[in-house]
């Protein structure tokens, strides 16, 4: 369905060609200061096209609160956000319509509802994200106030070129540990952290963008200030609940946290994360956990990292198939993303400050019978 | 929380050493057959210590339905299921409780709960499973009844040593449309489909068996027969509900579906999965979706990866520290698992259907009304 | 929260000096021809001012429906709605703000969230409920066209006048079953159906209006061609989502359902409904029960009656304390509606439409099953 | 479905004729001592059979507690409770089984679910509330521990003789200041406080009884201490909450809170409740709201009534029809509660327990972010 969280819960609307896209997030702590100039910065950096332009068009994808504040403070009631589409009439029938586009969402959402948007995948558009990272951008201003939460994605691989993301790689975890917002912008349209990879990725961006192809990448995100206690087991451990939130966004295709995959080749002996005091709590002293243990934070940086395929809509020919079963050749037009990873990035931590407001939340709940004496 | 799905769904209950293990689950189709004999076999498919048994001991774990069905038919009220626990008792403290054990759940529950079961880690237990599947079993049973959906898992990967689980490699795809049940546990206890793989597995967790120590997997799954159109966008996409799903099962650390990580490399034009007339309905040539397209499922076979971390508790002294911030030494005693991998097969078949049987209802409450003409 | 069901699900927004208000639905079935002539009439309706007017208004409270139509058919995804206020501005701090105004929400919200919007009551006024009708009459074109699902509600009490709603009262019963929307609007501003009755009723409100007091009354709702089957066991009993959702409307104290509190008078001999064929299935002779048994719809007209108290904001003055605790007169200026119950009418109905199409289409998923052979 | 509430959350299992009843407490915060001597009272409370017995018969409905406490204390893990049923065997198929039984749930459940359990109902069955009470009791015991909670219900009235319950009444709203459940059950089986009244509705059912018919009745229930601010609006107001769960308990027909429907003929003037300083907080002169503004708890004494219908099975001939619409008659045999408010007190304390214990779990989540500097 289109809502997410159960405390801290966000529900969002729209898709390509109809009037507006937005969303609807309710159980937004009260008292808290917010303003547009809160959310704008990270839908800014979500719009298409950026790395082409000079200036910013900073008329576009504007957004709209339309309740739950007054006066720039949040009431505790639901903050709807409003962003317009530009391009608001469904597009009329053409001949590329005969053909569900491969790896699309055409026949799927046409096969499960029996209509589909005109645009083709209804939902599956890139611009149902608008209002998660309204969303976002409340939630993690929220956990930046509670406890200076920093929640910082990158890009750090596309194609063959990635960064060695190995829990084993000293310079990585020290990366994880010092990676800033602005330095992954600063860091050039790729939003690579480090130069020589990010020269190189733009490269190969470039050379499927001038074939007309495209190429996929991963985004890690690491997540610093962590309140120990978050995360509900059996079924919402925290990084459970990351997971989900990470595979519902349009293109990712998996999931890590901590040593990931790459963790199943080290041994429990060197796994194993041992505990140190760290000021005035126990930490670890190595993070091969990646932040959790149990499904519940320990307090140490929470990182993972996030697949995206190669965008399925390309300008090359493609052999396939009309939705009546013909074979046929379906030309797409246009310009279209080459690559989707830096666009990505605000998304995911959208997702990820919304996991962890509603953690946060219902974590407080049981918090607050802690004191009392039974 | 300890509740998973919608419509279909589970809550389960228990720890290590409390009377029973089990779970209810509600909104299971009415009139399907059902007894003890649809769920012990993935009951016991999980037990533990089932590699260095000649006779099986079906006295363990043995499942008992508490309600919901009459005269071995489902009633479509809520089927109650319990497993005694053989040690009921919580321990006492020892010199090690002292310690929480690293990477283990002892800390992060102590400090969510204010208190933790004497087992350690409570609801971290692996017993915590027996609920899921026992659940699962009566969701796969239904999936069978349904569409002839069939759910297989096996393990992929031991440390080091991996199949080609690429979906460019032909040959993988071809067993992941053919593999059984029967033969992944013909396969021997390390329930690897290919000889050579399954032999050097086995003695990577026999060396690191005999060295106090423990190593890490993969497994691997693939769903076939599974309906068109299951899946429901925005945030409760088909691979978000399965990843969520995935996460939540004690020591995995990740999730991949079809292409997965690797996939990211593979250009646009050779990733898209291309439409073909397959029968009398639209399938794809290629499958690197992995069965899903824009979070529905499109009647290609699903098939996803989990990695799983090596076991926390090894029986080497481990340099760490006590709850009070006290460097010391723990040695834990006993005989662990050296590898979860094989055991965590049912768990994620289990896990797998209940997605699927949620997901099925929640499309067919929708089918319901396209017949109308409104 | 603000969010409303499970598979059928409205979320709204807003309150009094906002932007906008509205709601998004989400799991509105697809291929239904909607478009915003189909919700306007109930907003109509619902608006304040209606009696006092001889042409109607129409430029107030105008819908607009943002996402999840194309071409006037429903996508099957989420619909959002957005009705503009006209006073968009948050008012001044004055005098009367020293007070929480009597049996209003403005103490209970400022205790709450610690603070309140300026309005006093945030998402206690009346504008809330907006959302909620512009939902509700999707959900009832969905029953119209599945089942011929026909939901009238009217006034049925004002002060202490009041119908006879006995459930052995014949002319009731037979009124139940042959009112009809437009007759309850043809009886004038008061919108009860007996005419004498409805002479009265109006001189009781004008005798409080002119008192600057105010008046209570109920209202009482029939649905027909309700589908047999519809209702959860054993928390989501029919009856009991009735409930949840009348007494969340603003006002409403009460909620009883077929005899209510008087049947509890009447031995079961006389109470119980004997069955009798009625064309192809199985009715029941007389309808104590308010056409739900066991927490399941069985296909007789459902009726319940909603009390709604006087309304709390009076313009004499009234004793009582600041929110420090000084004892004050607190003088309410403007005209004030003196009694709500004939527009209390569209929320009742929309309410009714959204709990039947939710329960509609949950009982659809498990029909969906019936018809396979286990 | 089978599970109630969002942060304190039960879900039950069990019908008649199956191995056992009971339920899944999720959510109990931990750190809590508790055992089954904290629920059995409850449980025995709720006991067939009680009026007519001199001794106790402790051995029926005995509750074991399977997990989620250590050592007499809450882990905050899931708590799962079994109540062993005595008679654990479908019966076998006989005359009276062509006919649904008039207003009982048979034929609903037979054509909802399209099987039905041989005792008819299935979960419409009594014994379905055990698992309410055993999850209530829970609830209670927190909510005393918190804030000195109290939760007191009584019988206010039995077929035409009741209580006079007005809020306008001083005697009733001082009773409902004092009442404890020990006076209550000191009044006899009745369970009316006022000894009139009560010999006067013993009489009554006394004389239904022996008629082999059946008579309703009204449960008032009043909660004390409650804490300020629980409740959510816009659709889970306090109210709300209330009313579904009363709703959901077999056979209720009605809620009514604070002024309720005698309340609608009273003026605002005098319904408003009037501020006046109490102590160190806000409180209200008179009670008319029953406790609840705006959806939200104001810190007032919260006071409701329920009413029951005349219990369906009744040992008189009832003439009817079968499944197949034959005309015919029905004669139950056995004996059979000629009338159900005395037991259905402890129900509606425990119901009401869970809808509390739930909303202060979540207005707690909101309160712990006041006290920071945003």
């Amino acid at each position: 369905m289109s809502t997410f969280g159960s405390i801290f819960r966000v529900t969002t609307y729209g898709e390509s060609h109809c009037k507006s896209v937005g969303c609807i997030v309710d159980g937004v702590p009260p008292n808290m200061s917010l303003t547009e100039e809160d959310i704008q910065p990270q839908l800014t950096r979500r719009r298409p096209g950026q790395s082409k332009l000079t200036t910013p068009r900073n008329e576009k994808d504007q957004v709209e609160i339309q309740s739950g504040t007054e006066f720039g403070k949040t009431l505790g009631t639901p903050i709807a956000m409003v962003v317009k589409n530009k391009d608001q009439r469904p597009h009329d029938y053409s001949e590329m319509d005969k053909y569900p586009r491969p790896s699309h969402a055409d026949f799927t959402y046409q096969t499960k509802y029996g209509i589909k948007a005109s645009s083709g995948g209804g939902r599956a558009s890139a611009r149902e994200t608008i209002g998660r990272v309204a969303a976002g951008a409340i939630a993690e201003k929220f956990l930046q106030q509670i406890n200076d939460v920093e929640i910082v994605a990158f890009v750090s691989s596309v194609g063959d070129c990635s960064m060695d993301r190995s829990c084993l790689n000293p310079d990585f975890m020290e990366l994880l540990q010092n990676i800033t917002r602005e330095q992954v912008d600063a860091a050039g349209p790729i939003r690579c952290p480090d130069p020589e990879k990010a020269e190189k990725m733009t490269k190969i961006v470039e050379h499927y963008r001038d074939q007309h192809d495209s190429i996929g990448g991963v985004v890690t995100c690491v997540v610093r200030n962590v309140p120990i206690g978050l995360g509900e087991p059996a079924f919402d451990k925290l990084e459970a609940l990351l997971a989900h939130a990470m595979l519902s966004i349009p293109a990712s295709k998996g999931f890590e946290i901590g040593s990931g995959f790459e963790g199943t080749k080290i041994p429990g002996s060197k796994h194993n994360d041992p505990f140190v005091q760290k000021g005035d709590k126990l930490g670890t002293s190595t993070n091969n956990s990646g932040g959790i243990q149990g499904g519940i934070s320990n307090g140490e940086n929470i990182y993972f990292s996030v697949p995206f395929k190669s965008p399925a809509t390309i300008c090359q020919e493609q052999q396939t198939s009309t939705y009546e079963g013909s074979d046929g050749v379906l030309s797409s037009k246009g310009r279209h993303d080459p690559n989707v990873v830096p666009r990505a990035i605000p998304i995911i931590e959208a997702m990820t400050a919304l996991v962890l407001a509603d953690a946060y939340l219902i974590q407080k709940s049981r918090e607050s019978t802690f004191g009392v004496v039974y």
